[in-house]
């Protein structure tokens, strides 16, 4: 059984995800945006790199059943009706809605997973559920990846911090020295013997956490680490986010 | 002060390294390797991305005085005199020799810490000496920047020990908090908490150290953990990598 864990989505190649199960976590924020989009009754999303690509899907749809999402640099992006915050993400915003996102770290991460199968898509506000998702996937195949959008290309202490924590739960007791980790997993496993199951302690301690109190969104971090929030499981698949329909 | 690690080049600008004093760590095995061979009595070694880049800048120099050294997937390229292996660099085999050098990981290193100044070579067999030097240069300038070369693009657990072996090596005891890290550099002093000062634990704990051993060179990671055995500084500036002249 193989557990690998990836920093950012830079150097993955569709062979390392093609047929696994893929576990993507983007904890500040564009995971724990759509966990509250699609928690909060949104139809699916849809991920985009670019931000005219976005656009062009948008026009695609009826109207009133669309909203464009997305950031750069962590403000909106212009002309959008909603930034990358899960505190827009309310009933009333999204009811209904396919929501066509492009954000900088979240959404190429989750193109980067497109191959794998299933694609969860992970925060701690659905922590639970989606350990739960993906012990099961883990044990029918032996493997799983995860994999953390990072920042800006670059090692993000908080996405890390998640991949140990979804790692840890998929293990069963006592059967680690059975598993292959790869070194990014060894790694993410010491942070979460660092920060425990203190998800706000290790969410503060990020310079993505820094750098969005900075830019006035100090109230997304704290959103970022209501753990179980949202008892469900988005799953990427054919370009869309979607829930994964109950047994 | 600040300390700025990054697991990879990968996502490094000109713009991270220009100008701050850079320490490359490739410890299995390019940084070592060059340690060993500039230890025994090499006159310089010039890093390059290609192998027919090397073969070029080789025959631009006078036959005798030149060697080439390199790997691809751990192997000697074909054709080439010597490997990436830190025990061929003896005495006899380098002494007064230009050594070409085009290997994997630790070349795109150094290139990319090109604008650095200094760039400085590490690896756990000259920490003491080149963690003096970086201590100096952080004094001096309030920043450091430790650039791992990684595995294939990623995350590699020697190379993140070592960034956080150096990090913690230049920051004056008590004053930590006054620091600003960031994340990866946060994450490479959890190793160190982890490892503690045994580079032996940390490397063997590798993938790369598994690979290498599968491939036959298990002495080289013996080779690559003999703490101190050069107390030497190499720096690498105006594409050589030469010994610092001591003061």
């Amino acid at each position: 059984m193989r557990i690998s864990v990836f920093f950012t989505p830079l150097g993955v190649t569709p062979q390392d995800v093609a047929g696994r199960p893929v576990l993507v976590v983007d904890i500040l924020r564009a995971t724990t945006t759509i966990v509250a989009a699609l928690g909060h009754g949104a139809r699916d999303v849809i991920p985009v790199i670019a931000a005219d690509e976005a656009i062009r899907i948008a026009q695609n749809l009826e109207r009133e059943q669309v909203l464009l999402a997305g950031e750069r640099k962590a403000v909106r992006i212009e002309g959008f009706a909603l930034g990358n915050s899960p505190r827009e993400m309310t009933p009333e915003a999204v009811q209904g809605k396919t929501i066509v996102m492009s954000t900088t770290n979240g959404t190429p991460a989750l193109v980067a997973a497109e191959a794998g199968a299933p694609v969860l898509v992970g925060a701690a506000t659905n922590y639970a559920a989606v350990a739960d998702r993906a012990r099961a996937a883990f044990e029918q195949t032996g493997e799983l990846v995860i994999l953390c959008a990072g920042k800006e290309k670059r090692f993000a202490l908080e996405d890390a911090y998640g991949a140990g924590r979804f790692a840890q739960a998929v293990m069963p007791e006592g059967k680690r020295r059975s598993i292959a980790l790869n070194d990014a997993a060894v790694a993410s496993l010491e942070l979460v013997r660092r920060y425990g199951d203190k998800w706000k302690n290790a969410v503060r301690a990020s310079a993505a956490a820094r750098d969005l109190a900075g830019k006035g969104f100090r109230d997304d971090v704290t959103a970022a680490t209501q753990v179980d929030a949202h008892a469900i499981v988005p799953v990427f698949r054919d370009r869309h986010v979607t829930l994964e329909p109950l047994d």
